[in-house]
């Protein structure tokens, strides 16, 4: 069980680690249909003839998995987590059957100067798959509130 | 229909304009219960005592639903959507019952120094709501071919 943190409890260098979720083709598939139906992420035969050389998942579909690693563990965030956004880069593509795994950096930290109840946290999550191998990095602004001392 | 693109056919300054969806609530909701199980993208309730004031959908579910309107329409490159990265950011939230159309400006094109049968475009996709108000905006690295000339 992470503790929940607030702006005052965070420092640039701490980092926060998920759990994994392996990325299954029928879950790559159902992704792709609903939200990013294009032939590399839904024909094996289109895939091999791509530019990913085989059937990949969505960049969205990995951004989806990230975000659900982060909100059952790592980075607890008091109020939750809200994204402003942010620099996204995928240096490679996510497979089925990659398993998947989010660390994240704390980068900066400062405090609103207009609304004092709360700051702007910037943090690195950085997906991982199975190798080690980074397939997202999301360098992000986040909403975070500080502590209301009674 | 839109006419499928090369990197040679795209100059800056280029405007494509997809269709539109309309964000349900059980869609919303089902996408946050699978990548995004937070209090304020699944409770009425929690929702009005959070930042959003309302239940809103996850910033990942306003990026799934703006690929699928350019998949669907818009700006159709050859050989699909390939995405490198970009900057992200989510001025305001969308909320179930808003409808979204993405607008997509060509900002540079550029031939691979490495590989000269591609490139590299940048591309503004402004997600806009039923008012007029930018969702999201993401400016994306995109991969592009180059046509092979026979």
């Amino acid at each position: 069980m992470s503790k929940t943190l607030y702006l005052d409890d965070l420092a640039p260098g701490q980092t926060f680690t998920t759990g994994t979720v392996t990325v299954t083709l029928e879950g790559s598939k159902a992704f792709a249909a609903e939200f990013d139906p294009q032939a590399f992420h839904l024909d094996e035969a289109a895939a091999r003839a791509s530019v990913f050389g085989a059937l990949a998942a969505s960049g969205w579909h990995t951004a989806a998995l990230s975000m659900r690693l982060l909100v059952d563990g790592g980075l607890m965030i008091a109020g939750g987590l809200v994204g402003l956004g942010g620099e996204m880069h995928w240096p490679r593509p996510t497979f089925p059957g990659d398993t998947l795994q989010v660390t994240s950096e704390v980068l900066t930290v400062r405090v609103s100067a207009s609304k004092p109840d709360r700051g702007i946290v910037t943090v690195r999550n950085t997906t991982l798959n199975q190798r080690g191998e980074p397939v997202q990095v999301f360098v992000v602004k986040m909403l975070v509130p500080r502590q209301q001392r009674g």
